[in-house]
């Protein structure tokens, strides 16, 4: 794409120390051969290779982290984003601050404090960040008696590619549970970004197209670019395009209109948090889309891991709905396109209620009918 | 709003040309006290005033028309749009035109066919640019041999005036009939621009909700931003505001929710045309709405005057949908919002079939419940 002055999008801090970033960037890319939100390369001196979202969709650029001050300014800028995604970076960034120091002792241990106080202030709302360092802690104080530094250091890698590895394969799961659902499905509609760069890989909702891809199910998947913020069309119609998915944008206000030409015959969402009746909160537009399938007779699923549950809501009811900025709506595209001073609602969310939702599939299975007597079944699962 | 590199909308020729184009504007704004998309300033020497459009919502602009060619490129460049406005302007810019030759008889009847002939090469496709000019021809061939050419000057004027008056009277019209409809609602929705701009004044959806207001109801009223081309945000949102109707701006995946939280009590869109049995095609997004609407009990209107109907069309399957360029979602707002060589779905129009519209609101009167008889009837009560 041609640079414009409207392309406001920061760039990286190794764009700008790189002459040649877009080949260093494909490079990249041809080597993994994979579309990776992060990669950890070496060893314990090693560094974490992660994609800087803030580029796409016009820039696949990968950021190379070899220091914790870099791992901190991509979470704190979006470099990454997602729950888990946040997570996994946060871990590998405790192994990468750790790095400054030599195998002394005391040394190490203040530094390990003084990394994740650091990483904890990148995004302080985000829970799976603070999740992550407790865990890192955890495994350190579980082995710093009996071991060497040196193989504290080893054991401090390993588990962040357990906390990588455990999402990966929650992913796969999903993505298993799911495929088998959308038997005889040619086309498939999707909202908002719940897809492999929030996630180790894969993602929920699009993981579910990635593995019926993967078993040779050719899936056309419509993508709602998603107002105000576009995740659809920034990240869910770039991650499809990258693995060959046939996938065709849409506005928002399509959707209707694409159920009823029959081009789709399920609708995949993800979601940000479910009551225990199964009451599902998603990005703004998700209960529109399950109210227009349930008009359609298309089945309405949602993707989402079991750590999505919050049982303590009896019912979406008790789901507070987040009101964001009006700017997003009024200035969204570096451009103001709505009148100085006019009155706004901007919902980040809303609630689909469970008797909308034809099943929800996560890593432990399928709760299908949703009810809160399934919900308890697959979430005692394990 | 401070300018910003991402404000490319085009200036007018008229601003191009004026030291102090804000202060111009207010002053006419003051001096009119109404947001009249027209009017025309003197007698047969006088001029056209209009509403440049492109600049709207950030600027509010008022273009002088003192030759053809400046009513010939508001036509081409959009200045002024929608069909009965288009009309109108071409009506006045046929007198305009005139106004370069003196009263000899053959140089005068010469120029008509000129001024006519270019007019109509400004927007070739708008069935109303046509109409109007052809009507101002049969008006002059009326009186041509009877006439004076300064009083065939006059009657052209008066004639360009009745259609721009008749205009405005069905736009009132539609209101008054409209706003006995919505008596006890205190929230209304709608969607893309079906107002004043479009027309003489008033416009269709939107004079319901002026009429309400001139009868002392305040409505509050949700404005669908309407992607991709944002007609609701740019120029709904500002017409509300302009005449001091209490007016929020949404995404268009907002509306089920705005409906789920009983914030309105009644949806209103206009048509873009209407098939015999009531089966009305309009923005994309309308479709979406009714079946919403539909689904939370809430009545689905839409106002249109009688020649938006075509009872050549027995149902809305004979209604092509356009499909438009995938640049209007891709690259909306002056920049990339999706990635290089997505696939894209672009319907310009949708159908609301008729067993959605709980009625529709012409000049006429109500057709309800919209059925062909009903539409036959008021259709034929002129």
């Amino acid at each position: 794409m041609a640079s414009t002055p409207c392309d406001v999008a920061p760039k990286s801090k190794a764009s700008l120390e790189d002459d040649q970033p877009h080949l260093a960037n494909s490079l990249t890319t041809n080597m993994t051969n994979k579309v990776e939100t992060m990669i950890w390369q070496g060893g314990t001196e090693g560094h974490l290779d992660m994609i800087d979202q803030t580029l796409l969709p016009n820039e696949m650029f990968r950021i190379e982290c070899r220091d914790v001050e870099t791992v901190w300014e991509a979470i704190k800028m979006l470099r990454v984003r997602g729950a888990p995604a946040i997570g996994i970076a946060a871990a590998y960034g405790v192994v990468v601050g750790l790095q400054t120091v030599n195998d002394e002792t005391e040394a190490f241990f203040a530094r390990f404090d003084e990394v994740t106080a650091y990483l904890a202030t990148s995004r302080p709302t985000a829970v799976n960040l603070f999740w992550a360092l407790d865990r890192m802690r955890r495994k350190m104080d579980s082995v710093r008696e009996d071991l060497s530094v040196a193989e504290i250091r080893e054991k401090l890698l390993v588990e962040a590619k357990l906390i990588h590895e455990e999402d990966r394969k929650m992913c796969h799961s999903i993505g298993a549970h799911g495929a088998d659902l959308l038997k005889g499905v040619k086309g498939v509609l999707t909202h908002c970004n719940a897809g492999g760069l929030a996630t180790a890989e894969y993602g929920t909702a699009l993981s579910v197209f990635f593995t019926a891809q993967d078993q040779g199910h050719d899936l056309h998947v419509y993508v709602d670019e998603t107002r105000p913020l576009l995740q659809g069309a920034r990240l869910t119609a770039w991650e499809l395009m990258q693995r060959g998915i046939n996938a065709t944008l849409i506005c928002d206000s399509m959707a209707a209109q694409v159920m009823r030409e029959g081009r789709v015959q399920a609708v995949v969402t993800g979601a940000d948090r479910i009551a225990a009746n199964g009451d599902s909160a998603n990005k703004i537009g998700t209960y529109s889309l399950a109210v227009l399938a349930r008009a359609h007779g298309i089945p309405f699923f949602i993707a989402a891991p079991s750590s999505t549950f919050d049982v303590t809501l009896s019912s979406g009811d008790e789901i507070p709905i987040e009101e964001r900025s009006s700017t997003e709506i009024t200035h969204g595209f570096g451009r103001q396109t709505a009148p100085t001073g006019v009155q706004v609602y901007n919902p980040a969310f809303d609630v689909t209620p469970a008797e909308l939702i034809e099943a929800i599939i996560t890593e432990n299975g399928v709760i299908q009918p949703v009810n809160e007597e399934n919900i308890q079944r697959v979430l005692n699962y394990v």
